[in-house]
């Protein structure tokens, strides 16, 4: 892919990025953010603009039984099989502009680039825009993704938006998707059809922008392992009458267990091993609880996110240890609901160090980072086809309506993207 | 006072103490528990049974200005003082039968022993049956005491009732109290004109059980220091996303708070310092919580008792710079509600010195305690009237329908309640 000239190429397109930016957020404004509800009209609204600068760049427009959306521009090779770039088009509600759909522009302008250029990739390279990412809707995420390689359950299509009251199953309808086939948990698409997965994304972190790095390469995908309740037992109490000595007090019980779980995440930091710990919710119950009673109960849960599934389990164990020993001194109880898991997901090795290599002649800073959040590359890289991730430094968080990206970071980051789909050096 | 047995006089009685508790779980019975309201017909009604006594003993019976049931004994003396002896007739919603209502009959029986054995005190007994302890009903609480001294304000008075949504106001004209000297905030008796107050009550905690000693001698009343909310104020932020280093989690930083001040409550036991500490209200925002969201925000309630004013207000000072020190640590703020101050009520020492010599005159175990829990006895106490309390040994806590006491545990506190009363050694 010689004879085109990539800086001076992106640079030309960032205000094209701009455009597609805004219009974006016209078409989803809510207030101050925007939402782009699942399987809803805003989230079909953001497709028709993607697929409208689509068609005026030439590239090929259609969307797939799942109702993503798909711009293809054809490679030499004719069988059948396609590199996949993208991210997903819904936002969560009252969400940011930059969530997801920042990969989807990025994957355009990287085939709009090429088309400009008159450039026939050796191979096929489809946009997906996904659909459903944020589990804000129905619970689920990743439903575009799961859709396309038949993983949606009976249970994921009976659930119901929280807004409109109807299943999944009523809303994939709506948008023209193929029910009956995933219903039945047929596959969409051969997963060997798709021989790679690229998907940029905003960093949803402060990392990047605390050490001054604009673009970040995805190592792998955090799993996860939630416990939405854990619940201490102690014993209820008059808080004036009843000695320390002679207490069960839930509430020091499970702050003893948050703090224990924090210590013993900052040893685990502190010898290099990744993992994260959040107490999201904690609470005595309203009907029970007083000032001047000591609390026979309080919940909380705990939720931990690791690079891979033995250290996801091996904290895990920390967790219950530590419960059990607390239980023991301070003579109290503690129940554990079922644990929900997702297992980690490894990026592909040679994507990793290929992007690292085009960030170094490209001389872009970059860093190495697993990917906290979850993503449909997740989903895809279970599936057994290479995946990896770019992150693009982003100010302010994500899932909120002060989530910002500068220009010029996505611009690095889709250069890197671009040199990746010609799968070689330009 | 020679010519009686009291050791014999008190095991005579028994029989009748059992059918008061009896008659009056009767008029109470609320399913499990019993259910006094204050200034309510089940308080009322519990009055009725004890006045019943009372006349067929031939002691003299009267409602004071505030309602509350006044049973008198002439003394020699005609100055128009008394003792006074008592405690208060309603519990709080569902809960047990002796918390209160042991006091009172106790003081009827004393007087009972008294009038039989044709003894005429130095000085008039009056047993004072108050109502409106609890502070269940109108979160006020020791109303009844409170009434009489002319401390009720305007905003107490303006306090509804949690089941009728009626004032105490209302509710006081209901019982056919003076309700505009008490709206005027008249003393309703002179504070000199009680020379003591004497009240008996079942221990709330369960320091005796477990120390098997049948009998408390109070040193004090806890005073108590009340923060309703603290609010810890961190970040919300990506529960995945966002590093350890980064994070300013509410959560953990409440319950470091929450761990840190148990630790320093066990140093200050340690040292010989008495004081209670109780957070026995926590939460997290329901409307903005997750379990992958790092929570931004985490209240808790704070309860300080202890036996002196200067601890109350130290350890309060331990609070505040332990929450300084984390919010530094943790990058948080901490914030605290007005707080609310009980000042603790001593004893008087020479009565509890008294209660100390009968005991090992009589050959009963005792325990000098701290009342960690309030009473109408620290009402009286603060304004001025030398005030004592004796403590019955209870099983199963107090404010709940498994409250219990044993009637020979209740015998040994009346034999050294009715030798208190009769000013000397008997």
């Amino acid at each position: 892919m010689e004879g085109f000239d990539l800086a001076r190429d992106i640079a030309a397109l960032l205000p094209a990025a701009e455009r597609l930016f805004a219009e974006l957020r016209a078409a989803s404004i809510d207030g101050e953010g925007v939402t782009r509800e699942a399987f809803g009209p805003r989230e079909t609204a953001a497709q028709e603009v993607i697929a409208r600068f689509a068609r005026a760049e030439g590239l090929i427009v259609a969307r797939d039984r799942a109702a993503n959306l798909v711009v293809s521009l054809p490679g030499r090779e004719s069988d059948g099989r396609f590199i996949g770039v993208g991210s997903h088009l819904d936002s969560v509600p009252c969400g940011g502009n930059y969530d997801g759909a920042a990969g989807v522009v990025a994957g355009l302008l990287a085939l709009a680039l090429l088309k400009r250029n008159a450039a026939t990739p050796p191979r096929t390279i489809r946009l997906l825009a996904l659909r459903g990412e944020e589990s804000a809707w129905f619970g689920k995420s990743w439903i575009g993704s799961h859709a396309l390689l038949g993983l949606l359950s009976g249970a994921d299509l009976a659930q119901r938006r929280g807004d409109t009251g109807r299943t999944l199953l009523e809303h994939l309808r709506d948008v023209d998707a193929d029910v009956d086939a995933i219903a039945a948990r047929e596959p969409l698409m051969r997963p060997d059809a798709m021989v790679a997965f690229l998907e940029l994304h905003i960093e949803q972190g402060p990392v990047l922008e605390a050490r001054d790095v604009p673009v970040g390469i995805v190592t792998s995908i955090y799993g996860n392992l939630r416990h939405r309740r854990i619940r201490c037992t102690g014993e209820a109490a008059h808080a004036g009458a009843t000695p320390r000595s002679l207490r069960r007090d839930s509430v020091v019980a499970m702050s003893d267990l948050i703090v224990r779980l924090d210590a013993r995440w900052r040893e685990w930091l502190e010898a290099g091993r990744q993992v994260t710990v959040t107490h999201g919710i904690i609470g005595t119950d309203p009907h029970e609880h007083g000032i001047s009673r000591v609390a026979g109960a309080c919940d909380a849960s705990l939720e931990m996110r690791a690079e891979n599934e033995k250290d996801l389990l091996a904290f895990h164990g920390v967790a219950k240890a530590e419960a059990a020993a607390i239980a023991k001194q301070r003579r109290v109880s503690f129940a554990f609901d079922e644990p929900i898991v997702n297992l980690p997901a490894a990026m592909d090795k040679a994507q990793v160090n290929h992007f690292e290599r085009i960030c170094g002649e490209e001389g872009i800073a970059s860093l190495r980072m697993p990917s906290g959040a979850g993503h449909d590359a997740a989903v895809f890289a279970h599936a057994g086809i290479p995946t990896a991730m770019l992150f693009v430094r982003n100010q302010f968080g994500s899932h909120n309506p002060r989530e910002a990206m500068q220009l010029a970071d996505f611009g690095l980051a889709l250069r890197v993207l671009v040199r990746a789909l010609l799968g070689g050096d330009a």
